[in-house]
C-alpha cells in the first residue's frame, strides 16, 4: 500500500524544484514530467488575450533570474536558491535603490521570522522580493542593487487534459493545478496524486463512467477549460473533485460543493466517515480554489474536495515552510486510499432491483454460512439489509448509509447476490 | 432614530383616553385622528346587521356616563374617571341595588389589587363595572345606586384603509385595531406605530410592492374586511403582519404564521436574529389576535405578528397598569426600526443572476478594495459568497439566511453588483 | 378493561400446550380453537411443493412422540412431557448411539443452564433433542437409545384469514403467525391478541375501513398469503401491523416499516407517545418477523410492528422460560389497549375542512362554555385549533401531532364541530 505513496512523493520530489506559474515554461516542464507517467496525457497551449468569460488570458510570463546585491555587493536574495524569492509575475528591474524605496518591494511575514512568503500580482504590473523576516531585519541603510531578468509577452497558457472513456458518456471529473513554485502541499501533492490515480482509472476494467482529468493553472485555467467545454461537462459529469493539499499527514478535510448534497458529497462524507479517525467538515462558504468556477452559479457542477489540511488552515500554506518536509508518503498514500475509495463508490454506485417478491430462500442456494461466526453473521445481516433496499430506486450509496455499513463492504455481496439471480442492475 | 420614537408615543398620548369598542363615537375620533397624520386614510362604515362569513356586524355601542353611588351618595366609580370602569357593551342600567347582588356585576383582579380590569360583553346582552380589587374589598353593605347611560342602537361599525400603490400589484398587508379603551401597550402602540409605517411607506420611492393598511375592531373587523376583499387580498397579499403590542420596552417576540415557512416568517425572524439581542419564539397554537383569522384555514394568508411583549404575556395586559408608563418612546422606536428593516427586507427582496459563467474579475473593475482592512475584507468576502448564489433562483432573504449576514448589509453590494453589470434581477 | 386481559390470558392457557410447527395437526387444532372464538374465520390448506414466489410450500411434519432412554434405561428426556425437547422437523429416528454421537444432536445454553432452547432445522433434514444445560451436564457416558416417532410427508400448510367488510375496500391488515410450540409471548400472545382485536372490529358500528386479519405460520405462511392476494393487498392495504410478543408487562416496543412514515408508523408512534411512559423505538434494520416479507422491496406494504418486549431482546426468548408465567393478563391488556387506540385513530383519521372562511362565531351556537374550568378551557383551546387545521389537506393524526394532543381526546371535539356545521370530512 504505502509503495504508492513513495511513487507519488517522488513525483511530488521531482517537480518541486520547478517554478512554475499561470504561464511559461515551467508550466511545460512540469506537464512533460506527467506526460512521461501518462503518455496519453494531451498538452493545450492557448493564446494571450484569448477571452474567457469575463476573463481573458494574461501575457506568458517567463523568468530566469532575479536577485537583490546588498550595498557591500553581496548577493543577499537569489532567485537560483528558491524560487518564491521573486514575487510572481514581476515585471523585468535592474535598478540601484535605497533601502526605503527597496522595502516597498519587500514582503517578509513578522510572526514566521524563518519563512519566505509566497506572493503573485498576475494582473497588476509590479515587481518585488520576497524574504525571511529574520533576513529583513538585518538589511542595512544603503544603495542595494535589485535585478529581475523576467519577459512578459504575448505568448500562451498551457495546460493539460486526460480522457479516459467509460463504458457511457457520463463523467467523473478531477482537477488539479500546476502554477505554484516550489512548495510541497500546495501544490506538488495535488499533480502527483492525480497523476497515480489516473494511472490506477487507466487501468480500471470495464469502467462505467468516463474520466476527464485536467491539470491547469488554478483560477484563469479552470474558467478557460469551463469557456472552452462548458456544454459536454455540464451534460456529462456526474460527480467530480478538486484535489488540492493532500500530501500532509494530519487529519483530513471536506469542502463541499454548492448545493452541498450532490453524489460527490454524499460519496466523499461517506468514504470519509468510515475509512478515516476523523475529519474537518468545511462550509461551500469557505471555498477557495478552483471549486469556485465549478461551482459558480451559472455553472454549478458537483465538484467537491477532500484534503488533508486545507488551503490557508496551516500556518505553513503559501511560504517556503510548505516544502518537502511538510509532506510525507503516508500523506500522500492515505489521500490516494481515500480517492481511490471515493472513485470506487462512483464506479460502483448502481441502483438494483430485487428479482422476486418476499425474501429469497438463502438456503437452497447455499448462501447461509454454515459457521456462526460474528463475521459471517454480519454478512448475513448485511446481505437481508441490502435487500430490503434493493427496489429499484435507491442506490448503493444510499444503502450503505441506511445501513451504515460502508460501501466497500457491499461490493462482495452485492456480486453475490447477482451471480444467484437475486437482484438485477436497474439503473435508470 | 429616537425622535420618530418621541411622535408615536406623542400620537398614543393622543388617542389614549378615548373611549373605544367595536363600534361607536370612540372609533370614529380615533379614526379621524389618525386622518389627519394620513389624509388619504379612508374611513369605511358598514351597518349593523351586515352578515360577514358566519358573523353578523352588531349594533352599535355609545356610552355617554356610567357609575356607583355608594349607600351615602357617593360617587365612588366613575366612567368619567377611567372609562375601563364600564363593561364594554354594557346595557343601559339605572337602578338600586344591595351589594350582593351589586356583586354579581362586578369585575376585580384580586391578584392585582391596584388594577382596573378590561372586560367586555359582546354578543351576550349585560352589565357590569370593573373596579380596583382593593375598593372593593371596602365596599360596605347597603343599598347602591348604579347607572350606565349607553345606548345599543342599529348603527354602524367603522374602520379603515390605505391603499398605498407600487410598482406591481402584489401587495404587503398590514393590520392593527382600534376597539380598546385607554390602555398603553394593547392597544394605542399599535394604531400609532402603524401611522408611522404608512408615513414611512407614503414617502418610500419607486415602491416595488402596494401597500394594504387597515385599521379595524379585533375580530369583527378583520372578519368585516376579509369579506369584503377576500378575492383581491388572496390573489395580491404575498406578505404581512398584523401588529400590536409594540410598545413596552421588552424584549421581542414573534407569532409565525399558520405554514410558520412564508416570506413573512423568514423575513420577520431574520431581522429578529439580527437587530435584536434575542426574542421568544412563540407557536401559531399561542395566537390570539387577528391573525386567527387572516391564517384560518380557508383564508390562509401569509400573516405574522412582530411584537415586544406579546399580548396576555405581561401582568398589565388587559388592565388599567397599561398605561401611557408601560409604554414608552424606545419600546415604540424599537419595534418601529424592527418593522421598517423587515419591510425594506420584503422590498429588496429579488432573485438575481449572474450575467456569466465563473467568477467575474473583480479586479479589472476596481472591486477589490486595495486597502486590506477587516470590514473591506468581509465586504470582498460577502460580495463573492452572494454571487454564489445569484443564480436564478435564490431570493436575497435566502442568501442573507446562507451567509449568515443581515440583509441590510447586503444591498449596497449588490447594488455595486448590478452596476457593474455582473448580476441582473431576475424574479419569477 | 382488565376484564379482556383476562379473556385474553385464558386463550394463551388454551392453546400454549399444543405442539405447533410451520405446517401439521398443531396448527390444525389451533386454528379450530380460535374459530371456536371467531366463527366467520375461514380455515385454508396448500399442498405441500406449491411455489410461492421464490419459495416451495415444505412437506408437513407430525410427531407422536420423542424421547432419549439413558444407559440404565431411564426416560431422561420426553417430549409429551415438553414439545420443545424435539427439535422442529426432526426426522424420524430410532438407534442406540454413543454419548459422543449424541452430543452432536443435543442442544443447551450453558449460560442459561435451567431452560431448554426452542430450535428447529425446517429446510435442511436432521434430527435433535433439546435439553436445559444443568442435564446435559449430568449425562454419563455409554449407549443411549433415541426415539423420535415423526412424520415428513407430502401433505398441506394450513394458515386461517378473516375478512371483515367496511365501507370501503380499504383495509386495515393484522397478521400473526401459528407456527411455534409451548412458549407465551412467542407465540400465544400474538395470535390470542388478535383473536380479540377481530371481536372488537367485527362488533364495531359503521366500519369506514374493510379488515383483512392472518393466522399463518411465520415466514413461509405470510410469503404464502402475499403470493396469493399480492394484487389485492396492494391496493387496498392503507395500514397495518404485525403481531406478536404482545404479552409479557414490560416496556412497549415498535418497529416500523420500511419508509418508516406510513400511516401505520405515524399512527402507531402517536399512540405509544400518549398511552405509554416511554416504549423503544427499534430500526427498520432489526426486523426479524414477517415484516420481513411484507415490507421486502417488491411488496413494500405500509406494515409495522407494536410490541410489549421485542423477540430477541429478553433473555427467556426461544426457550422454555418463554412460558405462562412470562405473560401476564396485564401485559396483554395493555397491548390490547395500545391496538385499539391505533385501529380507532386509523378509522377516525379523516381530512376535515371548515364550512367558513375566519373562525366561526361559537357563541351563537353554544359552543363556548358557561364555566371556564381549566378542562373546558383546554376543550375550546383544542377546539380552536383543530379548527386552524381544518383545512382539507391535513387529517386528524398530523392534527393532533401539530397540537401535541392524543387523537382520541379530539373525536368528541370533531363530532361536535361536524354536529354544528362547522366542519365537514374531505377524505380524498
Amino acid at each position: 500500500m504505502s509503495e504508492v505513496g513513495l511513487k507519488i512523493y517522488t513525483l511530488c520530489k521531482k517537480i518541486f524544484p520547478i517554478n512554475r506559474s499561470i504561464t511559461g515554461d515551467g508550466v511545460r516542464e512540469t506537464l512533460n514530467i506527467l506526460k512521461k507517467e501518462i503518455p496519453s496525457l494531451l498538452i493545450h497551449e492557448v493564446r494571450t488575450g484569448t477571452k474567457c468569460f469575463d476573463w481573458n488570458i494574461p501575457q506568458e510570463w517567463n523568468i530566469d533570474d532575479g536577485y537583490i546585491l546588498n550595498p557591500s555587493g553581496n548577493k543577499i536574495v537569489n532567485f537560483r536558491e528558491n524560487n518564491l524569492h521573486v514575487m510572481g509575475y514581476s515585471i523585468p528591474v535592474d535598478q540601484n535603490i535605497k533601502l526605503s524605496d527597496l522595502n516597498k518591494h519587500l514582503y517578509s511575514i513578522p510572526e514566521m521570522p524563518d519563512a519566505i512568503p509566497y506572493v503573485t500580482s498576475y494582473y497588476k504590473e509590479n515587481w518585488g522580493f520576497c524574504i525571511t523576516h529574520n533576513q529583513r531585519k538585518k538589511l542595512v541603510d544603503g544603495i542595494y542593487r535589485v535585478k529581475i531578468n523576467s519577459q512578459l509577452t504575448d505568448g500562451k497558457l498551457t495546460y493539460a487534459e486526460l480522457l479516459i472513456p467509460g463504458e457511457t458518456n457520463q463523467e467523473v471529473f478531477l482537477s488539479t493545478y500546476i502554477c505554484h513554485p516550489s512548495m510541497g502541499n500546495n501544490e506538488t501533492s495535488g499533480p502527483a496524486l492525480v497523476t497515480f490515480l489516473a494511472k490506477y482509472l487507466i487501468n480500471l476494467k470495464n469502467r462505467r463512467y468516463s474520466y476527464r482529468i485536467i491539470f491547469v493553472p488554478e483560477t484563469i485555467g479552470s474558467i478557460l477549460y469551463l469557456s472552452k467545454n462548458f456544454e459536454s461537462m455540464k451534460n456529462n459529469i456526474i460527480a467530480g473533485f478538486n484535489v488540492t493539499c493532500v500530501g500532509d499527514n494530519n487529519d483530513y478535510s471536506f469542502l463541499p460543493s454548492r448545493s452541498g448534497n450532490s453524489l460527490s458529497d454524499k460519496v466523499a462524507k461517506h468514504v470519509l466517515k468510515h475509512a478515516t479517525d476523523s475529519y474537518s467538515l468545511y462550509s461551500f462558504l469557505e471555498r477557495g480554489s478552483d471549486e469556485r468556477q465549478y461551482c459558480s452559479p451559472l455553472v454549478d457542477l458537483p465538484i467537491a474536495s477532500i484534503m488533508r489540511t486545507k488551503y490557508g488552515e496551516y500556518d505553513e500554506y503559501h511560504t517556503s515552510l510548505d516544502d518537502l518536509n511538510f509532506i510525507s508518503e503516508e500523506g500522500l498514500n492515505g489521500a490516494y486510499q481515500v480517492y481511490i475509495k471515493a472513485l470506487d463508490a462512483i464506479e460502483n454506485n448502481n441502483v438494483y432491483i430485487a428479482n422476486n417478491k418476499c425474501e429469497p430462500q438463502l438456503g437452497k442456494r447455499g448462501l447461509y454460512p454454515n459457521t456462526s461466526l460474528k463475521t459471517t453473521k454480519d454478512i448475513v445481516r448485511n446481505m437481508m439489509n441490502i435487500l430490503a433496499f434493493c427496489d429499484g430506486r435507491t442506490d448503493l450509496i444510499s444503502i450503505a448509509e441506511i445501513i451504515n455499513v460502508p460501501i466497500w463492504d457491499l461490493y462482495e455481496i452485492i456480486s453475490s447476490l447477482m451471480d444467484n439471480d437475486i437482484v438485477s442492475i436497474h439503473n435508470t
